[in-house]
């Protein structure tokens, strides 16, 4: 029996919304405590908030929706023909909703904090490059690794969905992609290879977020609809 | 063949013994050591240790109670009618004194250490909030952090353990849901979700660990039944 | 068919050997990295180190002795029966071997640090407690902790591998357990809970390493056989 | 059907690509942030960098070809006759190239810097020893760790692929035993086990790099085709 299309719009929802809280969350308390020179999460620890929150939605929602949670994913299955474009639409917009439902709590608690709250802590969760944005890495660079490493996340879940992947895995496998994306790229970007990621930070952020929130939206989809291509040519010949 | 009542008590007491024992006792071992200035577990191997508790005791013990070791999952199981009231009872009394058990050997084993041990150390495991706690956050900020990440741990294992879900996957997908919610919430509450959890160490630690007490157990409640509640919703539209 | 007792003796040898030469190495490692200042892999590093070792070996030699690497658990399934006497002598010789070679494999490496090798760092590879030991526990909270976190390792083994657990997923769930023991008990003993791991470094660190061997010997095993017990009442009455 | 050697080379390309580029890449990043004092990934980081590397190209690609992405793999399969000599040259050409290609674009990434690139940190992703590398360990320290830990990793990935192990878990026991070899071997050799992983950076790198990748080669052969042997012997017998 087909699923309802509004359990598919709460289950994305509610999914993009725990990533962005489990992962933004992660690298706010690691941020604000690295600078407090505390013993933190570090690199590692925002890396498998990121990346492990995909891996718990998987097995949650994978199999009410695919847990996509990110609109390069849904577009590159729309591309191979995987997913309506209802479906998509539905997917997508909840992605967006969920994301910025995430961010605005995250900001309410941290604005809870007695001993004070500043902006500069709250950035951490937000994407970037350039002038006074971590090792300040330029444009291009910037968009190289969100694409390249788009790429590479769409070519495993191609994969690892396919015929020749392992249904147990799948979920594991795709969630600790996103760990190694995030362990390569946090210093580079902050990492986002999920528009809607970056959308809700941005939004309550402002500024810089805001103004190059266009390369987090255009890199990824990128690098997602080369995977989409690539996979369908490999899939095609076999 | 039904398993015995005694037999789950057991197995609900040993669960959330390992629990505290292992989550308290890495919390109090990372905390000494970063006042000492070491290389301690950080906040990244606190979240482990309960989280990959609940793994461990997830495929110990899942096959005699569901492993709930946790109020708040036996009161939302209870709510959608997944366990009667004399289970719940039972579950809920083991579940209490395994906390303190696990809080009580622990404390025998740290007041073993020769070179003088202190009360500060072992407060580690307590949870709080407001002055004096860590970053001194807010009451709102405690039960809203409580609250919403109890809501997700729920909604969650219950999606887990649905029939979109996959068996063999559940348990490690539930307790790296605890691994995020530490990852976030141990820098505002030191991370409850779990009364009984609270519970052990509070009542060694005594003050405002057992003043604050309530919190712990109103909060955890409170976004375990919400996500009764909407799971409950999602499952009878479908 | 039956496996070959030759094969068997390979087989847990191997697995010892790689225990001891990953844990203590990573331990090795660790240590010498702290005291330089570096950025090494901390406690959780090396509480990863023992319990992956455990993960992996189970999935490689599982199927051919149970992968026991630990003469405290191939103690405790004789106490239940569930291996013979015979294959019984056959492994803990294998492991004691196994054991000493993995020490002395890491000896030679770790000796051909051109820019000098001290024993100092080779020692931290042994378990101890007392004057000169980490944070100087005395011999009643070794004795407790080792006996205390033995019994959750066996419970754990028990449980994953009765009618209630889950095949699969065992192998990971018995070593993460020890990675749970190690975040809680490194400070304290270094944290044995298996004889054979305590003889190989011990063996070749000489002193204190071999005079308070005795207590990794026989704390494992209380706590293993009391598990045994324990589990063994659990089964008959269901 | 017969997968096409196309596909398979192309599978086998990626996945050593993205071995490259996340392994090497996290290598990069923890070595510029520990230089500059920050939070940075740790050894631990790298390390896992690496195995979860393995881990998620096993279940992408590991239904096409196996998942080798590295040249000593192929070679004891070769040795063991699990593979066709033309599919074993196929095999190692595309994993060469991989490797460069993943190198050559964490260049391209990595110099993009805006605030200066410096080869210091680049050069932190390839393997040595000796004079001005690391802890400075001898040529034959060097051998003995590559040659006896490629022995280990290749006597699990024979042991979980064999009629005694577990289809679902091996991918994950194969990557986990890269993680405890990077926990031990990175201060020792930086870990390769893998001549196609020394190669990529290498060649960019040039100088000791260039001239040391021998040992790189040699030793990881020698223990790859040892455990080829030691397991072949131990399955005839049973």
């Amino acid at each position: 029996m087909e699923i309802k299309t509004s359990t598919k719009f709460v289950a994305e929802l509610i999914g993009t919304f725990g990533l962005v809280l489990f992962g933004c969350g992660a690298a706010a308390v690691a941020g604000a405590d690295t600078l407090a020179g505390l013993s933190g999460l570090g690199l590692l620890g925002i890396a498998l908030a990121f990346g492990l929150s995909v891996v718990v939605f998987a097995y949650a929602i994978g199999g009410i929706t695919g847990c996509h949670i990110n609109p390069a994913i849904t577009i590159a299955m729309l591309v191979n023909g995987k997913i309506s474009v209802s479906d998509a639409i539905t997917y997508i917009i909840a992605q967006f909703i969920g994301a910025l439902l995430g961010a605005f709590v995250l900001q309410q608690v941290l604005s809870g904090q007695l001993a004070g709250f500043t902006p500069v802590e709250w950035a951490y969760g937000s994407n970037g490059w350039g002038d006074g944005y971590q090792n300040e890495y330029g444009t291009g660079a910037a968009f190289l690794a969100e694409a390249v490493l788009t790429f590479l996340f769409l070519f495993v879940i191609f994969a690892v969905t396919s015929k020749w992947g392992n249904g147990t895995m799948a979920g594991l496998a795709i969630g600790l992609t996103l760990v190694l994306i995030h362990l390569v790229a946090i210093p580079i970007t902050g990492t986002s290879v999920n528009p809607a990621r970056s959308f809700g930070p941005a939004i309550l952020a402002g500024g810089a977020a805001v103004s190059q929130l266009w390369l987090f939206i255009v890199a990824p989809i990128v690098g997602a609809v080369v995977a989409a291509v690539v996979w369908r040519l490999l899939e095609k010949k076999n």
